[in-house]
């Protein structure tokens, strides 16, 4: 099965001259979904993880399946001022200003071993903040894990030294 | 195992008289999760589901583990402006003034079996809308489901006749 059927190209969204990858028609298929679940999981088989992360927001579809799947906790990283405990945020570029991601300062144990999951690895900005969170918190980054990877943005030079996989590639 | 255990009060958030029911350490305990999971599941045994909808953003969580578990479709319905397809909304009010939620035209087909999920059920403003969406593309809706009801707001008014189900009772 093919994947890439699944990803609807949107032209000039959220604005003007970007194409957008919608994964809503993977999600809605479930034996797509379980595919590349499947995919997914057998990139860190024999790996022990203890925390799965997904990235707000599209990163909690697969990340908590993932954790399930892995019988590892889930971790949200999410936008300033949602995460209601104590956290401690990182900061990336935008193409105009900056964002912050931000995760509770519980979430991680030192020595966790984390697989961090996002839907899109692109420019790798936020990639790059979320392991940051994890390595300020003293975890053990396995693998940053993707749906689909931009290969044309080199996002992976953002993050490299990390093990890196992405199940859909453009 | 008692599930309120891993649901953290927060004072004051996301404002002054607030008490937030943080379910962090419920994503985090794989077993705590699964449990929950095993109630969620077991209160549509035997029904037929087509989709499950997950409201933006906490009720992605659970919504996702229950589409996998019960082979469904997974339908996000978000704030305005994140679906990138074509979509319809439906507003709901706010302590002052109003928000409304999308859903992709195509998520949902006539008479498509829905569960709509989300993480607690408070005034049900939010539960309302998606009821609305799920009907006004003509799908029936089995069952409105949460991890937690806040039962002294009388949300499930706002929702009479559909059946409720909820994993945690406040």
């Amino acid at each position: 099965m093919s994947l890439k059927k699944y990803i609807r190209d949107i032209q000039d969204f959220p604005k003007e001259g970007i194409v957008f990858k919608d994964i809503t028609p993977l999600l809605i298929d479930p034996k797509a979904r379980k595919e590349c679940l499947e995919l997914l999981v057998s990139s860190v088989k024999d790996k022990k993880i203890d925390k799965v992360i997904g990235a707000e927001s599209r990163g909690f579809f697969f990340g908590m399946l993932l954790a399930e799947e892995l019988n590892a906790g889930f971790v949200p990283v999410r936008k300033p001022n949602k995460l209601p405990f104590e956290t401690i945020s990182a900061s990336y570029d935008l193409e105009y200003g900056t964002d912050s991601l931000e995760i509770h300062t519980d979430a991680i144990q030192k020595g966790d071993r984390v697989l961090i999951h996002d839907d899109v690895l692109a420019t790798g900005g936020t990639a790059k903040a979320v392991c940051e969170l994890v390595e300020k918190l003293g975890g053990v980054i396995v693998q940053c894990n993707f749906l689909m990877e931009l290969t044309f943005l080199n996002g992976r030079e953002k993050i490299a030294g990390n093990e890196i996989f992405a199940a859909i590639n453009y």
